[in-house]
């Protein structure tokens, strides 16, 4: 069976928490297929490094990280470490390993509650990919007479050719890949990529990526376009989100866009996201999106919902798929059964409460899975 | 009385349609009271005035519209001019005139569902004021090596102080204002003004302005403060909407989360806006923010609500507040009755329809009102 090694950042706040609950999990489920095995290295990073060493990850960072075959991280920030500081380690994997795909799932899982008014029969099952490396996060700009009346503050966006082509591809290869495996659902055309763009205001950089969607579809003439204003688009997916299959997006609108998309799927106790190099010539790097809510920590409150479906994922990309479906298969269940869950979905179990009901109900489909 | 001199800009699709029945219902509003005369002079700009001449208004129309005490627009928008044109006439007035805040409120009117669950006795009341003249919106940029494989599109934010506080200072007097007045409803902490901010990811834009925005709030120790990240706050405005009183953004940022909050408020139907400058030195603009929804031109179909309201935010611009209120309680005495309303609001309606039965209440209410 394969073995795969993956770094283990637990990170900030509730993520040890999460984390601990997530590596049990996916313990449980290649252990109960005997599909794989997995050695997770904990890589003690983040604030609490950033306050004895004056950084949040080693010099080497990504020299140890390159070993492991992904990157499985909990949760990152602190309120003594500033917010554009802590982020650091996060935005420093994601452009260090090229890791231009930031994909998040959308889908309302059985059992939770959406916020939104959703019609009797919609499906709420799409995905989101997320230019992970470039445009509005280039970090580059300046302020011109700082500190007096007259001063001026710019911030640059940069989109490149090859950054925005190949993120717009790889939403077309998931569309079609999501067709021929009949995971999209009829809520609207399928399959279909939309285009999340701004191009009536931003005149340069959406109108190139525009035009380079446009091309990129050309070449799959079997799946839908679709172009949506990122303005707009706020308002169709709180109205008819069952519409969607796979959306494209900038760095910031697909930013913007995937922390709705979280609200309309139940909250971010139950949003995970993959930032992958497709390549695979760096490690990909697995998350739940939520932050590191401070508040929280050491309370064995937190949902670890996400955490679970982050790590699912990250089977998923290893190769291990009847173990990523496995655990997927458990969180649902349990969701549906509805005895047991965190508060903010309006229970009252504890973090390692819902990790034991998840392994429990792993161990038992195994089981029933390998005598069949 | 006084007597005010109103350009109005039907401009493109429903927008003649809807303006007409605007123009109907204040008129009937201001007689009805006495408070006012309104002298409408309608400019046929637009892309039809576009097709014929190649361009969206003429060349002197600032100078045209200088002339006059506010602008009343429809809708702007058609197919067979690109949309990076046609929105050129709303950003030339919008810049030419310094109409710096971009009024938007965000009002659950009664008698109008809104697409998220709310809490029974949550009241959505609050305002957004979007910066209007420059940030993201400010046009600048280029592409290199255009056309080859590796042309990079580069887009530029301008930001000055000047131009962000003194829309920052707007939002705090706004809510100031609203406590005196009575209108803030406690859904949260009163009078409260949320910077809709990225300063995690915008390093010089965003950092710059919660520095203003910390600088501002500072001279008004009365108003409570309140940071939200722009992806955060999509996720808040779904789920606890009540919580908001003022809400303050960026060009784009405001403009997003205005969408997400007219879907909020049942709509693009029932949402206005207004271009304000408010050192009167250039006439003011207001519009439903709708778009000019091509394929229901001349169908006598689109909900004239925005429009009206748009109208009710103009008069009271203009000094004529007992007429704006006699307008907004005649709208939301029709919605409530639920009688009379157009298909977007699950009714079967026109448009003349709903204009009408505004105006047969505003004459009834007015006709009490002078009696009293
Ligand atoms: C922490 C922050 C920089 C980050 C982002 O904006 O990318 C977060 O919102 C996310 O989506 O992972
Ligand atoms: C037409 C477009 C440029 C405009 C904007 O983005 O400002 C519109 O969305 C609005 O909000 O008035």
């Amino acid at each position: 069976t394969a073995e795969y090694r993956i770094a283990a950042i637990p990170g900030d706040g509730i993520g040890p928490e999460v984390l601990e609950v997530g590596m049990e999990v996916l313990d449980a489920a290649v252990e109960a297929l005997g599909s794989s095995r997995l050695e997770f290295q904990i890589l003690p990073w983040g604030s609490e490094y950033y306050l004895q060493n004056g950084r949040m990850m080693p010099e080497d960072a990504l020299d140890i990280l390159k070993g492991f075959d992904a990157i499985y991280l909990g949760a990152i920030g602190d309120p003594r470490v500033p917010d554009h500081v802590s982020l650091e380690l996060l935005l420093d994997i994601r452009k260090g390993f090229d890791q231009y795909v930031n994909i998040r799932p959308v889908k309302l899982l059985a059992g939770v509650d959406s916020p939104v008014k959703l019609k009797p029969d919609a499906v709420v099952d799409f995905v989101v990919i997320r230019e992970n490396t470039e445009g509005e996060y280039s970090r580059l700009g300046g302020r011109f007479k700082a500190g007096t009346a007259d001063e001026v503050a710019i911030q640059t966006s940069i989109f490149t050719r090859k950054g925005t082509e190949r993120v717009i591809r790889y939403a077309f290869d998931l569309a079609r890949r999501r067709a021929e495996e009949g995971i999209a659902r009829p809520g609207g055309p399928r399959p279909m990529v939309t285009n999340c763009t701004k191009s009536n205001a931003l005149n340069y950089s959406m109108v190139f990526w525009d035009e380079i969607y446009d091309a990129v579809a050309a070449e799959y003439p079997d799946v839908h376009r679709d172009k949506a204003l990122v303005d707009a688009l706020t308002m169709w997916l709180v109205r008819q989100p069952e519409y969607y299959d796979v959306i494209v997006g900038s760095n910031l609108f697909a930013d913007i866009i995937t922390d709705l998309c979280a609200a309309i799927q139940g909250g971010m106790g139950v949003a995970a996201g993959g930032n992958i190099n497709p390549e695979r010539a760096y490690p990909s790097m697995f998350e739940p999106i939520h932050g590191s809510a401070p508040k929280h920590k050491g309370k064995n409150k937190a949902n670890p919902v996400a955490t679970i479906w982050a790590g699912s994922m990250m089977l998923e990309h290893l190769g291990d798929t009847a173990a990523a479906r496995l655990v997927m298969t458990a969180v649902e269940a349990v969701l549906a059964e509805g005895k047991c869950r965190t508060y903010d979905l309006g229970g009252r179990s504890s973090t390692t409460e819902v990790g034991e009901a998840v392994k429990k109900t792993i161990r038992a489909r195994g089981d029933a899975l390998l005598r069949a």
